[in-house]
């Protein structure tokens, strides 16, 4: 008893102090997952932040999985009937158009000659039928012709890629893109008459001022890009599809783009090079991507 | 000093207690984020699990953003010239596939005459043009045309229908879309003469036996969904595009699909009915979804 009543205040001290000890550590948990994913974010720079956004997971809580807009009970249904065409006629058009699009390539080497507007326009105006979650067409084609701008966008792609390629991906990407003969040196975006950049719009605004998510925007806004593909295609123009690593920020704010714009897509666009090569690559056969029951 | 050595054991117990107590609580926090994800998911069950996967999330960590195929460094280039049109064609051409492309609308009244099966080999192989990340090609198509097999979807798909509109949308809904004349009943499932289901490969299998991640697998399925639509509408066949909820587990295993593949669209395909009808829904004009810089 005496021997205890001599340690209490020590006994009282060594408690306080792993009480207090204790109490510390217990803060840290709280602040892990914030902690956690920002230290991830700076250990994998590399992972586009702006294009993270919760709509496509959401999405299945409130969409139809029609696609139907939540304001077609306001909308009278009108008699559809298009052209219908005979079974030869279809035939030969889904073949030829198969040979067409067959004839597609992602092509880097642009001419820099002149572009009708009219065509680019109606191209865009092409893209802009596509379906979308609730008919929402949550999407904006930025078309930029003007050189200063293009030189801009081509500075701040640059930057990033350097960075991407020299910092991010490590010693191991930068041997194997030097064998790809490709680096961050993107010449294309000063070279191409247009640069069509296409920016998914997340959330739109309602009348009332609030916030109205767009479910299934990336989705939706991506078959628009398929859509432009093919009238880029059709009108006998070329392009690559590019998504920019981390470039989506600086762009926006270089296109004056509102906060609920994300870009997805940036394509260059013109007529192929006199010299334009592509690799020699083959696509898969129909029997490697069509299963039939 | 005596009062205290009276008070050394209760003191030492309360402390015990305390330190007990702090140390359970540091216990939870670490499994918080699981634990809450789970819980977000128990409290979220109308979010489609299956096709959540962080391809595209961790497609920026090694993915070159012109979607170069890493073994291009193997391929030869070759030269591409395509087929080039006069300024006044290429006009034309322009106009002529917006005027056709503009025809397209989601029907959901499709008429259960036959369609030339080699329409749908086209069309399908049309859309496997679509440029892809690392050109991986990340899709499957799933053409249906066996009657009973059809019904199996109409089935599983109306059950979760059901379930998503009667319990996970909440009575809100339920008014909306019986509003919408909607509901969960499927009819085209059966009466279309081909579903066209549309499956996202989320990795590949290197010939080593290692899985090999496809970035931007489910941008790159999408834009091969607009492709096909647009092969589609040139045929002058109709379609709606549907994603059904949590139906993909259920359908991946009657359609016998590996475990790599996810169900992200699916289509009815076939002639619209006679008596088919569709919103009077407008789109927006392109000064709404263009900007020319």
């Amino acid at each position: 008893m005496a021997l205890l009543s001599v340690l209490t205040p020590v006994l009282a001290v060594i408690l306080c102090l792993v009480i207090g000890f204790i109490l510390v550590k217990r803060r840290e948990p709280e602040t892990t997952s914030s902690a956690r994913s920002k230290a991830k974010t700076d250990f994998r720079p590399w992972v586009d932040q702006d294009l993270q956004d919760d709509t496509e997971i959401t999405a299945r809580e409130e969409e139809d999985s029609e696609w139907v807009d939540s304001n077609e009970e306001d909308l009278p249904h009108v008699p559809y009937s298009p052209l219908r065409y005979p079974e030869n006629t279809m035939l030969q058009r889904s073949q030829d158009f198969y040979t067409l699009m067959n004839q597609r390539r992602s092509v880097r080497f642009i001419s820099p000659e002149p572009v009708p507007q009219e065509v680019i326009n109606n191209v865009v105006h092409t893209a802009g039928t596509a379906p979308s979650g609730a008919h929402t067409e949550p999407w904006t084609f930025v078309v930029v012709s003007d050189p200063e701008t293009k030189h801009q966008i081509r500075l701040i792609v640059e930057e990033e890629e350097e960075v991407n390629y020299r910092q991010r991906m490590g010693d191991k990407w930068v041997h194997d893109l030097a064998k790809l003969k490709t680096n961050w040196i993107k010449e294309y975006l000063d070279v191409a008459p247009y640069l069509i950049l296409i920016f998914k719009q997340t959330y739109g605004t309602l009348p009332n001022g609030k916030k109205k998510t767009h479910y299934y925007n990336e989705i939706s806004v991506s078959i628009a890009c398929g859509i432009l593909l093919a009238a880029l295609q059709n009108a006998g123009l070329v392009t690559v599809t590019t998504t920019p690593l981390n470039c989506g920020p600086q762009l926006r704010l270089l296109l004056k783009r509102p906060a609920n714009e994300k870009l997805l897509m940036l394509l260059p666009v013109g007529y192929p090079a006199s010299d334009a090569t592509v690799p020699d690559l083959k696509r898969k056969p129909l029997d490697d991507i069509m299963v039939h029951i």
